[in-house]
């Protein structure tokens, strides 16, 4: 029996090519995909259909679900954590890393922060960690789209002892995953100067053999910028070039230090880029040069880096902060209006991970990863402006109901593809734990 | 009879001198007053009382209500108008106050507005409008502290034909609402550039006869920057103290183009600041130099700016901000940390505005002006640092109980001191009325 749900009496933002605004809308979906868009008429065509699902919209937004490109979504169990600490990833996280790590904090944590992110109206993830496997069990579990990509460092990993452990870990989790509905399995060495040329290589040719997902941290260090240029004179982006490991299925996170002459490496590349501006800003890393890589063409998306650096999963809170970082930096008021931002969030991000052939706007035959904004709350009016309302007033607690893959899994503002009380209570176990050892 | 309210079951962060954080806390309110701040055990001295309204806190925080010291609240109607426009005090928002805004409006638009602000905790607000006289009473009706100050400007304004007819307007408004128990009223030049000598002279006068604040947007606009280099060689703060208008009752907002010297003379006249750091990112003005003036001892809260220009009047909004763009701006994940910016958001406004005997923090004697955040929700797990929490996760939407002058004005999140449906048909039949003007 097929699955059929009607959303009507919605404003629907399609994000299409023509950036369709349809009031009192109407979305017919079947099973996994859009199968219909239009006015309110649209209705009278399938309301008497068996087994259909009417969800009323109420004046609400529709508009297509938010895509995070950058996370380590199982790093929520360390979320306040030594925010304002120096040298941070170093002396802090990876150390801390090595002590608590195991796949049951990967488990409890992925299935609090894909909570997070479904009622945040994030409905694909792409996620660099250790013990992917859980990440993958918990996605699936909750109904998420994730892009899961194994982390692969230069010293021994919570789930692998050997340096570059992950790399194996990789290859059997991407034949485990690669058939899933839900889950695109990738690699991920953690970035240039935490791997070998040879394991960045193979990373590369695993990635290539199974035709994944490659994702890493470039050019957002000022000691790696640095290093490259002392050690090789070239930029980290030229010196991933010169390994030849830049290709359309690598999607890097941050690139805050990049000359125009990386641009061009990168457009060429055609590399996808995450851009994780509240990461950034509050590790006071810099600014990414959206406005040129924007020019030149290059696919960016929006990401907020783990919920360790940027303490949220919700790409509502990134999109207002990327105005007016730039804004502010470019001393310009009219650059990077609201429709823009909300395309970096949505098509932005789909095409980053290759896959707006699929998701990123409301259009049919896409997969019905979909979501609902309530206009009812105080911060939700006047709209003038469908897309500022979004950008600038609205928070995750306005997201009313979210479809992926053609499945409701919040509704009323709960999660309803899993036990949200479970989850948390699982949480608030595991920080108890993490609060004994570090306090040792 | 007096009102007796006990909150318990809530980690107090308490603002005051040690920065206490009582978990398990009890406080106990009398009146309009905080009586009793202790641990768990204090609920028995008082739980027997006659009459006394138990708040069960539900393990939330309970913090001193927030304080937004810079706003417009009744332009909240024009909310998602224009964001993006250039040169848009002049070219856009003038003009169109011109045509639409009347004292309906301005009490539509402060009841809609002063709902937004209790929902997200913010329990103390000064206002720069145009009929003040409407802005107080739905404060009154609300029950918000509002220091409310009626502009003055050289040119005819909504609420005054002639140029400086704020100033007798305001005259009339410190008469009417000078002894009320929530509301100070005040006065509120707009700005050097919109104002001639003598105009500001005789605010400043009328400020001093009445002992009440004097606010004005400062240092805010290149042009401004500019027109008193050029004119007079003189910045704009070094010239309204050659004026001789800057004293402890000046509540200067924006102030982001500002010299050493300018801080100079800001701390010697006891100028209190207030730092609007959304608008000002999202109009392109620039950084105010917090840090140095920090250092000065200088007196800083936080702003919001008027809902046109920063969209919202939740200051949880501006302090992840704060920190973001500062740490961003000095290159330094380590300056500002949590407790500094809560702290701005609170004890600080409160200095701002003269009141830290009153308000600001949560202590013995103070006016009960508090507020309890909800930990349960996905995003206020887990907490490690309570300061941190509420900065870079919290959202309004977290904001469960709101107190103001002892009075319980939010609760479960729901407006209690009003009727928010019919506050907000009010605004949504005022929003028709405004389209209907714009789209002729």
């Amino acid at each position: 029996m097929t699955k059929k749900i009607l959303i009507n009496n919605a404003t629907i933002l399609t994000m299409n090519k023509n950036k369709d605004i349809i009031e009192n809308g109407v979305v017919f979906i079947e099973n996994d995909k859009i199968v219909d868009i239009g006015k309110e008429e649209l209705k009278n065509k399938y309301k008497k259909l068996e087994n259909l699902k009417i969800i009323d919209g109420e004046k609400g937004i529709l508009m297509p679900g938010m895509i995070n490109c950058h996370t380590h979504a199982s790093m929520i169990p360390f979320r306040t954590l030594a925010d304002d600490y120096k040298d941070r990833l170093k002396k802090y996280l990876f150390p801390l890393e090595q002590k608590l790590v195991n796949n049951e904090l990967v488990y409890i944590g992925a299935r609090y922060a894909i909570s997070e992110m479904l009622l945040s109206g994030v409905t694909t993830f792409c996620d660099m960690y250790y013990f992917e496997d859980e990440v993958a069990k918990a996605a699936e579990e909750l109904n998420i789209r994730g892009i899961l990509c194994e982390t692969v460092l230069n010293f021994s990993a919570p789930d692998a002892k050997e340096p570059y452990g992950g790399l194996n870990y990789a290859v059997d989790f991407i034949e485990k995953w690669k058939n899933n509905e839900l889950i695109i399995p990738g690699i991920a060495p953690h970035a240039p100067y935490t791997n070998s040329d040879e394991s960045l290589i193979e990373a590369f040719n695993i990635s290539k053999k199974y035709n994944v997902p490659i994702t890493m941290h470039i050019a957002e260090m000022d000691y790696e910028w640095n290093k490259y240029i002392k050690e090789y004179g070239l930029s980290p982006v030229a010196y991933l070039n010169k390994l030849g490991i830049l290709d359309s299925n690598f999607i890097g996170a941050h690139s805050v230090l990049v000359s125009n002459d990386d641009i061009e490496i990168l457009k060429a590349n055609n590399v996808g880029i995450c851009h994780n501006i509240g990461s950034n800003a509050k590790g006071a890393k810099g600014v990414m040069p959206i406005l040129k890589m924007k020019e030149k063409g290059i696919n960016i998306g929006l990401g907020t880096d783990g919920p360790m650096s940027g303490n949220t999963l919700d790409i509502l809170t990134q999109m207002p902060l990327v105005g007016k970082i730039h804004k502010l930096f470019n001393k310009d008021r009219t650059i990077l209006p609201s429709i823009e931002l909300i395309e970096l969030a949505t098509l932005g991000g789909a095409k980053v991970l290759g896959m707006d052939n699929k998701i990123g706007s409301i259009e049919k035959g896409k997969k019905a990863d979909v979501i609902l904004l309530e206009t009812e709350s105080v911060n939700m009016q006047p709209i003038f402006d469908y897309y500022a309302t979004i950008v600038y007033s609205a928070n995750s607690s306005n997201v009313d109901t979210v479809i992926v893959n053609g499945r409701v899994v919040v509704r009323n503002k709960k999660l309803i593809s899993g036990n949200f009380k479970d989850i948390r209570s699982d949480m608030i176990n595991l920080t108890k734990k993490i609060k004994e050892v570090i306090e040792k």
